[in-house]
């Protein structure tokens, strides 16, 4: 841990059920991988996130994350644990509408795909850049961030996905240099099903202000609309109401 | 430190006293200011170095660590502590020579250093890409690296600064976007009043090739000279012995 050289993958418990676990724990093996980390099997974390909820007492909703890091420093096994905890209040807030920062993050997600060793789209416990820019955004009136390539092409937020909607077309930009997102999955499975263009392609600055809707998705904070970019008002999506109602669908 | 949301110093112990102390709390608070965390005094600091040492039974070197994180999550005093450790042996075998591979940092660090949420220059906890980038130089027949930015200039290694040398002048690349060197500087300061010319100045990977020598430098390590780069091996700079005994001389 203090090199930061672990993974993690954190998710929304409702009613004592952790959301899409299967997918968290699949996601946290690619990251693992991507970094060299040998990990438990599922059925071994699965045991772990029992025994936390056994414990009860908790809330209608918590967050579990699922934390895996390189262990003793000159060799050893993992060290793998899951620490339950409550919705931080900042995320559950943004829920009613995120203003944002537009920040550049330094590389292009192209090309940081090509480059193994800087572990673009890993989850990994070295957050210090995202911890700062939702920092930097806080101290400049904003909630949060999306990050925007050297490229211009936008990335993602510190702790999120990026969604826009324009009728009903969803893009998310491609996977390229960012992570996975496990809630976008879900949410464009559901909304494919329900008839709705799910799609992966570039966005940039532009196609954020001409969309009738922007969102940051992630497992604990769902959905939350976007309200407001660099400081210039917008309305938050009118397909806010109809796209949380998908993300609630079972089965997907 | 589930986020790497911390910052730290690492110096060499020799026979019971901390080399360059003073100089490594400047920089832990100058890190520490770069992710708007406030740590204790220097005072505190010693008091805890003292403590760590009195303990006794370290070997004639030996590795200090100092470590600050952001403490308990939702708000609180930063977590303070130091770590006295051995000497990784991979870390002492590079001072006969390191193999190195030049890789691409992703970004360019002029371009970093404008952006402060990227903390270029800040030595924080988040260091995975670095971890990373040393074990793809280990898989790949190399001991280290050395980071190029998305520009073409050289940056620095992953726990090293890099220096050149051409006759008696010494050259590191300027400070834009990576860690300021406080073992570079002490060299700098007595090869200075030794006569050499030292600088900071901007290096390719071909001015790299077509220097005498190349050294990694760090307050562990010490001066590892490079002896191969991308596979191609060179000799080590004829001036190390020399540099050896600047980098050991009081007073600087």
């Amino acid at each position: 841990m203090l090199r930061g050289d672990g993974v993690f993958e954190t998710t929304l418990v409702v009613d004592g059920v952790p959301r899409d676990l299967a997918e968290h724990l699949a996601r946290l093996a690619v990251s693992a991988a991507m970094i060299d980390l040998f990990l438990p099997a599922a059925p071994s974390w699965q045991e772990a996130v029992d025994a936390a909820l056994a414990a009860g007492g908790l809330p209608a909703e918590a967050s579990l994350r699922l934390i895996a890091t390189r262990g003793p420093e000159h060799g050893g096994n993992p060290t793998c644990f899951v620490a339950l905890g409550s919705v931080p209040a900042s995320t559950a807030a943004q829920r009613s509408g995120a203003s944002v920062l537009l920040l550049d993050r330094g590389f292009a997600g192209s090309e940081a795909a090509k480059a193994p060793w800087l572990l673009a789209g890993a989850k990994t416990l070295s957050y210090a850049v995202n911890m700062a820019a939702q920092r930097y955004a806080r101290a400049n009136g904003a909630a949060d961030v999306i990050f925007v390539g050297s490229d211009g092409y936008v990335l993602e937020g510190p702790t999120a996905t990026v969604v826009v909607a324009d009728g009903r077309t969803l893009t998310t930009p491609p996977p390229d240099g960012i992570l996975a997102g496990i809630t976008v999955r879900r949410l464009f499975a559901a909304a494919g099903a329900a008839g709705w263009t799910v799609r992966d392609a570039v966005l940039t600055p532009a196609d954020l202000s001409e969309a009738e809707g922007i969102w940051l998705v992630s497992s604990v904070r769902l959905l939350a609309p976007v309200v407001a970019v660099d400081g210039v008002a917008r309305a938050a999506g009118p397909q806010h109401h109809e796209l949380a109602r998908l993300l609630d669908m079972p089965g997907f």
